[in-house]
């Protein structure tokens, strides 16, 4: 069934001390939700605030987007983490943000884990479980965003949680619904017209082409737009720009 | 003048994943306030969760215990950070522990600094500033623990937050109000009993003996007892005896 | 094929700035070869230096002991790293330990993994190339301590690298010759006289009961000793008296 | 005196995981020594062996450049380390990046300190005796780098290592020959042709003004290139190319 509706959201505060990465500020007059790195995988402490005040700036939900406990590896790289290792995390991560978004008088909107932890959390019940526990009981009502039709989206459904199905613009998608990963050549779509395509047709259709030429079916709540690489406002001004004509409305959950 | 009331705090939460340090769980039946480290001169998120949850079984009021990040010295190194710096790190400390408590249906009480940071903002009232600034953005009502009469109390008190001065019990001072720095051979008091009445002393008349025999009026609102070395449980007995003993009434504020 | 010499090792210089772990100066005097720590999952450089010194003054031959940059799991969490990742993970560490080895005036005997690195080495060949790779590029006379018949081994001496099948003698076995994992009930033997008995057994006849009560051969270069836990000691005095009670001659490889 | 033989020497290998800075690969095209980040202010493992390679095929002189375990703040803040863990670090360091040479085939020719680290030894003279000390205990015949006239080289001197008296291509100097801070408006030189020009006054006269248009003597055995910042290509191949045109040969030490 096709939405009218649909969130834009992009990770970000992604920079580390004297280390710059991402287009932020321009970004966040694309998107209508930022999911802003917590300082264990990316992101410190004042890059945490100043993004907190921009995106409020802007008008842009803040969501938490706690990863793993891995700089050196951007939070890509897979941990064998118990579930009350990830729970502690979470709660550790969502907390440190909430403090800066209180200090600026805003409000924390939503929760998506990042990288390795969203992947694991896709496929892992139990840790998806410890995961939207985390979430809910620093504050159920906060919305849970986790790959569509995933293990996250189900765990917190069960406890009660608002959940976003999300979609992606740039990465292709296996048979499965989950997402080709990174080191394979197909995993990323490089030309914004494709990835426009793409975003237009889950929103419209709630479908996206796997890499097999396979239609699957995919719930469709927020889309992610990419904030690192040199082409990402480029991508997400055409992604927008395509959505705005074809009448969707582009808002927060 | 003396008081009748005081409130005796601990630091702890110090542990590190495989790394256990201190006595928590036989001091919290001992004091009334517990300062607990939130990650980056010491604890780690499942540490915080363990220490938060016991905490609250025991009645102990509990504060954030933000430090310097710096695992390796233990947040006792000074660090050259600029005021902005500061600000940030305690925002982030705070919210991380503020996480924890919020899971557990608790409430946060206080905020003391840790190790240098806790000395630099004794002395420097830019940096003190900051740090009361922080503690006041994220929540006003929260209670600013420093050195007593030091720069960090003047800034919160300042700034409208309720402060609380505090006094060492095992710890020397100097004429000038500060402690014996840590590497001085009298820096230590070894000897409970002398802990015990130097503390008694503060609590009744309000002073203390300095390392050059002066006597120097030291406002004492709470006392702090080290959780870690091997005899912390037995000085912390000590003290709380002799001041029970003395008619002293053991509260948080 | 029974052996009359045999190699006592044992992981040390795991302590972390205040955080003191194991009883190294005590093992130092029990074992033949140590396996220092070199300040990714464990240690620091005063810690290192501290550990290679008492090595050489007790004659003990020093080994690197390169582990996951986890400092948060002790290196026991498996992270999926690369085998570039681990190449030069593994370069690091054995150069910063050469670096103290060197200032002492030592030599570098051996290079042994840790946790969930070495685990991880043992099963995956091409993880385990690398690390052979590295170890060799930094010095072919270098020796590789692994997991007995596991593909660490095989890796080595592919390379021409001399090579140390190691055993564990507080640790069960799965049939295929891996460790039963550290969070499985039977993982560890907790009564030293079974631990000293199954070393005995290793050394004499080259076999090991399994978890299942089948025997299987393993062959008997190094006798793992842990350094952590309460019974360290213990545990090392004991198996070291019986090896000798039964005329073994223990000595680095 | 002026000096027709200079060494022109560059920070590099400061990239971190998904942080890239620095163009190291364009720079080691320009400059005839390499001062290589060891992984604990910047630098990675797989950085360090990228940034090893590359300066060996280009046939650049290479040097550990150690800095204060501080990835948050690049090493550019000052910590009260002690002297011996300033020794403990300096040797970790050098022995980390001693690894990658050695597994290259290359040679160790010189040590740098970092930033803070850098700072400090130029005028602590303990600090600077435990640093020269740690060069000097690894390998005597190491080259150490340090502020032109500083501590650090009258340390190094004091223990017969060799000695490198550096100077700055774009930092303005305060009448004590040390640079000016950072945070200074004046402290970095931002026109090309002010920089080159300065540099070919310290080789050919070996003096220097001074921010009080004052004019000291200063000691020019290399010259320091960042490479950080936008223009540092620019700003190296102008100053290589008046330090040519004047006839000054360019080598490493």
């Amino acid at each position: 069934m096709s939405r009218l509706t649909v969130d834009l959201n992009c990770d970000m505060g992604e920079s580390f001390g004297a280390y710059a990465i991402g287009q932020d500020e321009a970004l966040l007059d694309l998107v209508t939700s930022a999911n802003i790195a917590c300082g264990l995988h990316a992101g410190d402490p004042q890059v945490m605030q100043k993004t907190v005040k921009m995106a409020l700036l802007k008008n842009v939900a803040i969501g938490a987007h706690p990863g793993l406990p891995d700089l050196a590896g951007f939070g890509r790289r897979e941990i064998k983490i118990s579930p009350d290792e990830a729970y502690a995390l979470v709660v550790y991560q969502i907390g440190a943000l909430w403090g800066f978004i209180q200090a600026e008088g805003g409000t924390l909107h939503h929760v998506k884990p990042h990288g390795a932890l969203y992947n694991m959390a896709a496929v892992n019940a139990t840790l998806a479980e410890a995961i939207a526990e985390a979430v809910y009981k620093v504050n159920p009502n906060l919305i849970l965003y986790g790959l569509a039709q995933s293990e996250l989206i189900k765990a917190g459904d069960k406890l009660g949680l608002k959940t976003a199905h999300e979609v992606f613009a740039d990465r292709s998608y296996r048979p499965d619904g989950t997402l080709t990963p990174r080191q394979h050549p197909q995993a990323h779509i490089t030309n914004p017209e494709v990835a426009a395509q793409q975003v237009l047709n889950m929103v419209q259709t709630g479908k996206v082409q796997t890499t097999d030429q396979q239609e699957i079916t995919l719930i469709t709540d927020t889309i992610c737009i990419h904030g690192d690489g040199p082409l990402a406002v480029t991508f997400a001004k055409r992604i927008k720009e395509v959505l705005l004509q074809a009448g969707v409305v582009l808002k927060a959950i």
